[in-house]
């Protein structure tokens, strides 16, 4: 099988990959569209020690479903998170911190940056037919920004701010402005804002953050940097939702999150099936976020491509 | 006026302060019994630049308000956040957070540890007959703990650890009991266990804190590893409030909140009306926690006993 192998910080394409196998349970896909996102990009820095198949952003196609033949042929995305289903966490309600969880991509499981994967039946949801493959293939990230609203209540007269306008930024802008709330940004370029426009996102420059005015502000540039403004712009006991990853250690300086009551949230894998519902309603199209798309053969020029300073989504099609 | 004064990180005891004036809406207060707390020691450390008088804690009698002669001979307690009323934060209901605030003995307002003091009467709550000064004086720290149930919601059902079993500790995890919740502490020694066997807490040591075990932990240290502890016990998606105020900059590792979508939440001032009703009824008893009672003459030698490791309360009695 072709594919993306990632073994030692060190990526390689591979033409000699093992055909996955499909355990009980489990689905047999072919992928049809895979993104990059940071994650990806940061695992090549060690971010996570992981050896196998990189990628969990996929659409693709069940080509043996053992037991389940009524989903052969369904075109379908994934959730991430496999989990046990018997782990106090799983038996608590929160299956994505599954004590034994594999996560495709990421933690023991190969992912979606070749030709075909495995997936448990269980994870799979089917694409609407009035979803293209370009849409579908942003389940899994606006799936991740529609986390926040399952997290917290923002409220229609709420004000927001997202800190950080790139590929998640974005998504996050777009679906929080759905719920009706006033919804800012930090941007650094003409794109962003362009991006931003349609959904009524008032852009402002990191100069421009204002202090203490906003009841919840979304950190998602995983920089120390962006966490400072938005502890600056959010109010007292008003909310911090940390979207992204922070490599290594960060210095906080916690005594003022104590003095102003500020609540800081984790946030991190969302829900697919209203993600899916916001693409095939057409509330959010996130095509304008793609800037290229590369054949496997030119995965590693696709990694340098993402890497790049403003870049937006860049595809992989197996 | 004989009295504390706090200048340059110096102490001093003197007896030559001019006696305070009440302005408008103030009271002019005879302080009865003032205790020492962590935010004290800490102002002699730098943690506040503060010049003036020092000290928040305090039960008093009501000597003279101006306009309100029903007020005078009043036994009371203060609220020691002085507010404005008109900015941004007091009007979204967040008057402890007010922009243009004082706070009695710590910022921009004189405090308690002196014969004298002034607070505007809206500050002020009677004490009920049957709360003597040495519980009374507990209750604005008693408010400070309560503060956490003002915040989040602890169900009786969740499982609570309080990481620290000292001063504020203490306080906090009988408060918490009192949700009928199964409040877990850490402690360091023997007197710490003795003091919570009461109110029925299960106390553990730092090597027996269990992995993401708990729905809710109260940090109680200001330390760096308390804080890892507490993140070590929360299980994912639980609540870490923070309750110490921590000097400088903290190391952490924010992608761990993140990955395990963890809620802090910064905790300071609280009600003092429920804290009233605590003692009153007997619910809560915190005369155990007074080690000492000193003069104000004695001010500096009471400073120092309350600075000794292992030592839950020192009183002045001016």
């Amino acid at each position: 099988m072709r594919g993306l192998w990632l073994e030692n910080r060190k990526l390689t394409y591979r033409e000699d990959l093992p055909m996955p196998e499909p355990r009980a349970g489990e689905a047999l896909l072919r992928i049809r569209l895979a993104g990059i996102c940071a994650t990806d990009l940061a695992m090549l820095q060690g971010y996570y020690p992981f050896t196998g198949v990189p990628g969990h952003e996929f659409v693709g196609e069940v080509v043996r479903a053992p037991g389940h033949p009524d989903w052969e042929g369904q075109r379908v995305v994934g959730e991430i998170n496999v989990t046990c289903g018997h782990c106090p966490q799983c038996l608590a309600g929160r299956p994505t911190h599954c004590e034994n969880r594999t996560v495709l991509g990421i933690l023991g499981r190969d992912g979606v940056f070749a030709e075909y994967t495995t997936l448990p039946i269980a994870n799979l949801l089917p694409v609407p037919e009035n979803v293209p493959d370009e849409k579908a293939v942003f389940t899994e990230p606006l799936a991740a920004a529609l986390e926040i609203l399952q997290q917290i209540h923002v409220r229609p007269t709420d004000k927001v701010l997202i800190v950080g306008a790139g590929r998640l930024g974005q998504l996050i802008a777009w679906s929080l402005a759905l719920t009706g709330a006033e919804v800012w940004a930090v941007v650094r370029h003409r794109r962003q804002r362009d991006l931003l426009a349609p959904y009524g996102v008032t852009c402002i420059t990191a100069e421009e953050v204002p202090h203490w005015a906003m009841d919840v502000v979304v950190e998602a540039t995983g920089s120390s940097a962006g966490l400072a403004l938005a502890k600056e712009a959010v109010h007292p006991r008003g909310t911090l939702v940390l979207k992204s990853t922070y490599p290594g250690e960060t210095r906080v300086h916690i005594a003022s999150w104590v003095v102003d009551e500020v609540q800081l949230i984790g946030s991190r894998c969302g829900p697919f099936a209203p993600a899916l519902r916001h693409l095939a309603a057409g509330r959010i199209d996130p095509r304008p976020l793609i800037d290229a798309q590369y054949p496997l053969a030119e995965g590693l020029t696709a990694f340098a491509h993402a890497a790049r300073s403003g870049v937006f989504k860049v595809l992989l099609r197996p």
